[in-house]
């Protein structure tokens, strides 16, 4: 995305991107204090929409903040009309906060969230050509990055210190483990076997994980949710990201051990790419709401 | 505080709160990406304020984020005059995020960092007479608590989790030993010393926690940066928080232990708050340059 988006949502207007302005008392601006999605329409539907929209769901739960997002479908319909964007190849960013308060920690009672939400041209690409250069940096974030939440300092941090060197992504390496990256979940392959980190606190659960996990058992790969050493990082036989943008990505590099030096992917993350397609094809055709 | 502040200031302009607002793309909405300070006018001087400001310096360089503080008293000056607090006791809120983007984690090359403040009226109390109840609480933030960022997600619910028990505080627990607060720092006495948790990234070094160091220091109180263990809790013979606003309040129970059953004050504590008391006496008069 390279151009602000034509229109944003804000509690229930639409208006220009210049226009679209929150009170500084909101607590996602004071506080960091909201959760967020971001979803890909392919043609006229959305992927995996209904999880997003199931885990913004449990993201707002699990901060205790209540709004009810079944009037989201239909709001999303009006933003995709007035951004010329019905139908059509598109990423929607949602984001809802605790709303506008005088700053105080404790929840304030009784206010009304903050919904914004816009939409912008994207296409994904059939399947993710690159060959990713990652380095791995410490995960120093909070412990409940199952929470998808604004409060997101420590991943951009830690995907600047990537950007800085040139490289995409920073995979983040707890307590000796590999958990995730800054915006992306991390697998290795390695003697035919999947693993990636189990979907605990120290990471968030991406639709997409879950979809290569179900590519693993429709593929018949072995797969493990077993976080792997760092010490064991250069023993792989295949690295790969997955994410709602980046789909499934081959991690060509980390630091400096090369996974593919020619640039060519594994066998496994080709295999998963290529089901990955075939996925997307079939779901061409289910709405929001399915 | 009980009403929002009359002006706020924005990037040069002072405008009625109603009027305050940002727009959606500001990184400090988006990521949370951006840090804050708190201070305290006593009747025409900061009380500490160049430490303060040094703070945000060292904040805002441990986020990359480029900006210049020493702009900031003279805008402080005019936001006080515009607020009618010119030299009246009152608390001033100040945050600066990375400023207004695309959405992307990496940090945006040459953007213009946003600058918010407001003042209110305040005024401290000459001691702190709460006797504070407090609950423990997991310590799940993330491990550079050292910047006063404002991705502060994880402090705000646990504030919550005390402030739904009637309590004023939540006591963080990292790995059995006692961090700090939601937004205090801690301190115990045993056997006439005091003991608080060593100033490294799993907490805030507030400048109050610095005082107080002072304070035992003049005072020959033994002090020792040492953490409490979640086990010995229960043995301390004081506890106390430290904070901006807060000062020094004596806390009076934690979970189900009290550290006072009458509402009285242990002697050390009441030491402290006596000196900090007489410090503030000594410290109007100073600017916030000085």
């Amino acid at each position: 995305m390279a151009n602000y988006p034509d229109k944003v949502y804000i509690n229930g207007k639409i208006v220009p991107h210049q226009e679209a302005q929150i009170s500084v008392f909101d607590r996602g601006f004071l506080f960091g204090d909201g959760v967020y999605e971001v979803m890909v329409q392919i043609g006229n539907a959305f992927f995996y929409g209904k999880e997003h929209l199931d885990r913004l769901t449990s993201c707002l739960q699990k901060i205790n903040l209540d709004f009810d997002v079944t009037t989201l479908p239909a709001e999303i319909e009006n933003l995709l009309a007035a951004s010329n964007l019905a139908s059509k190849n598109c990423l929607v960013y949602m984001q809802i906060t605790r709303g506008v308060a005088i700053r105080k920690h404790a929840f304030p009672k009784a206010i009304t969230p903050t919904v914004i939400m816009y939409a912008t041209p994207f296409t994904l690409p059939d399947i993710n050509q690159k060959n990713i250069a990652t380095v791995t940096t410490v995960d120093n974030r909070w412990h409940r990055c199952d929470i998808k939440a604004t409060s997101l300092l420590g991943n951009v941090m830690a995907n600047n210190q990537a950007a800085e060197q040139g490289m995409y992504e920073s995979v983040f390496i707890r307590d000796g483990r590999v958990t995730e990256a800054s915006h992306c979940n991390v697998f290795f392959v390695k003697d035919d076997v999947v693993y990636t980190h189990p979907a605990d606190t120290y990471i968030l659960d991406g639709i997409t994980r879950q979809v290569v996990i179900q590519l693993c058992k429709d593929l018949k790969i072995e797969f493990k949710e077993e976080p792997i050493l760092e010490e064991n990082l250069t023993t792989m036989d295949e690295a790969f990201l997955s994410g709602t943008t980046t789909q499934i990505a081959s991690i060509g590099k980390i630091d400096d051990h090369f996974y593919s030096l020619d640039g060519s992917v594994g066998p496994i993350t080709k295999k998963l790419q290529q089901a990955f397609l075939e996925l997307k094809e079939r779901h061409k055709g289910t709405t929001i709401t399915n």
